[in-house]
């Protein structure tokens, strides 16, 4: 048993190249069938989407969590590399019903500079978008309860998302990887796993059925789940930790929450100011602007949802942005992390930037 | 973070009524093709296999799922209930692509008189038929990293094995489910978490593409693949203990292997006797014998291939066929446990039954 924190050391991204402006979707479906043109400029200010990446022909999950594995490998020592003890992959983009994704990611990389050790676990977590973060939680559980000296677990998350041509949704399309190094002692952020909230539901919000290569989802309904599962983990989270929900707020340096496309967390995160503070709608948005907030749904906004990966995409370019605006006041910043997953599920929790952190 | 041991309290089976006997099966498909008669009779002989169950239409892997996790809860209080943390579903056999299994499994409990908790985390694990075990491993390190007084988690393992049709695989099918109840201070199996030996490697012994029913699976090449695994983890499991082999070998009391099919395991184990024990075929078997290790197999030849539940329905029918052996000498006895994911993964580990299993 580890007394040290446990948490996030490492986190690499990768996109697929191959952009897709938003705008030029939109006149192209527009010109195609012009009656689209009001439920498209809804869906473009509603969303603030503006564009998307996707997959060639030769990309999958798999090779895209491949890239972003590789990145990650290549900035850690071989010692490093020898204490791997989980390989998992979050995904809804599964390539096999059988066989874990990260069986296929531990076969690439022996053909990298940068093989696996064998003696590691390898499965792959399916739930929706949270399948990569809870992945995250439990395993760092794993490595605080029984983890030995030098240990460490890689979560990587990988998805392509699409919807049926044409409709709304289309303009949330994404794609991409990120990939997760998680140790005791972590240099990014410390976990606080003792006060997770979680919150979980049977609801039909969003799915993808057995044959079809595109999902079906409610939009306004899976807004609703959102907010609500938010809320109520949120509160879970509080009741976890001991705090009052106002004393838990302002003790919040900054958030980074699941974007599946950039409006939809500004929603929940104003909803729960508006129920725990006295705040004025102006001085939510001024508060959460001077935490970064808008900030960190910018990747989002130009790469599309990744599904599992939409979190950490989040939180690497907010830490990179708090690192400029912050500089050394950086460490020890408390950040909010909330990862949602339709059908449905929530965490909510928090975590503190690690010492180091600015180096990495 | 909790001090006491944590594992398994509890634990459910259930197997859908409908039986085949593999004879009656392999009668059928020798009538429709004479040819087929020296492959099934060598099937028959080298599985050990004798019925199976199979789903009626009205089935699939969430109501098989759904019936034991519902005979767990009506054996837990209302205050187990409500400390329910996890949901997870161990399964290959998944009914969405995106949706996690256990979302289903929570909407169907409140229909039931065991409605669970809202606040809980609920996810779906998949690595052949080791997502479960995997779940039920990283869930434990969790429940002790930060788990709460009270705290507890479950996990449904799920699947319908099926296979071309005809094929010498067909008579290795088979259909069920079982639900784990884990926490601290557990009631029938303390975990050493501490010393869980793990490997993996990418190969393709058995998948299930997407779009097929059936599962592909190279019969030989998964038996080496499974055997390779089993003896690399164990190798990795003593060293995590400390301890050599041979004393791991000597203190071991029960073994509970997934089985595939009933033969499966056995060549496993006599395999790792023949290298670190100078044991003659004959003891070997004479050991195991002793060891009750025989009869843990007399389930899975009987239902089939319950892929994630399979160790744990052995495991159950072992706690059961041990007691009655050793009556009140059961507690503190030591079971080697290893569950095998194709594609692959495997993990091994020893646990110690509690004081209070008999009561259970």
């Amino acid at each position: 048993m580890n007394s040290e924190p446990v948490g996030l050391s490492d986190l690499a991204v990768f996109a697929p190249q191959s952009r897709l402006s938003i705008a030029t979707l939109a006149a192209k479906r527009i010109q195609e069938n012009p009656d689209l043109q009001k439920h498209l400029d809804r869906a473009l200010a509603t969303t603030g989407q503006q564009a998307m990446r996707f997959p060639q022909l030769w990309e999958d999950t798999i090779t895209l969590g491949a890239e972003a594995l590789r990145t990650l490998l290549s900035r850690k020592s071989e010692t490093q590399r020898l204490g791997l003890r989980y390989l998992t992959m979050g995904t809804e983009t599964s390539v096999d019903m059988s066989k874990a994704g990260s069986s296929y990611l531990q076969g690439l990389m022996a053909k990298t500079d940068f093989p696996l050790p064998a003696n590691l676990a390898s499965f792959q977590v399916q739930q929706a978008c949270a399948g990569g973060s809870l992945a995250a939680l439990t395993l760092s559980g794993s490595l605080k309860a029984f983890g030995h000296f030098g240990d460490s677990a890689v979560v990587v998350t990988s998805d392509i998302a699409r919807y049926t041509a044409p409709s709304t949704a289309e303009v949330t399309q994404g794609a991409g990887a990120t990939a997760l190094w998680l140790e005791t002692s972590p240099q990014l952020l410390e976990f606080d796993l003792d006060s997770v909230g979680l919150f979980s539901k049977d609801v039909d919000d969003f799915f993808r059925p057995l044959g079809s290569t595109t999902a079906k989802v409610r939009g306004g309904f899976s807004l609703a789940c959102y907010h609500e599962a938010f809320l109520e983990a949120f509160a879970d989270h509080c009741r976890r930790a001991g705090v009052s929900p106002q004393q838990e707020l302002a003790s919040i340096d900054a958030f980074c929450l699941h974007v599946p496309y950039a409006q939809m967390p500004v929603g929940a995160l104003e909803k729960l100011f508006t129920i725990h503070t006295s705040y004025s709608a102006d001085q939510i948005r001024e508060h959460l602007t001077q935490c970064g907030f808008f900030e960190s749904l910018v990747p989002a906004a130009q790469i599309g949802n990744l599904y599992t990966g939409s979190l950490w995409l989040s939180l690497a370019w907010s830490l990179h942005e708090r690192s400029q605006v912050w500089g050394s006041r950086l460490a020890g910043k408390k950040y909010l992390l909330a990862s949602y997953g339709s059908g449905n599920t929530m965490a909510v929790w928090t975590a503190k930037v690690a010492a180091r952190a600015k180096a990495v």
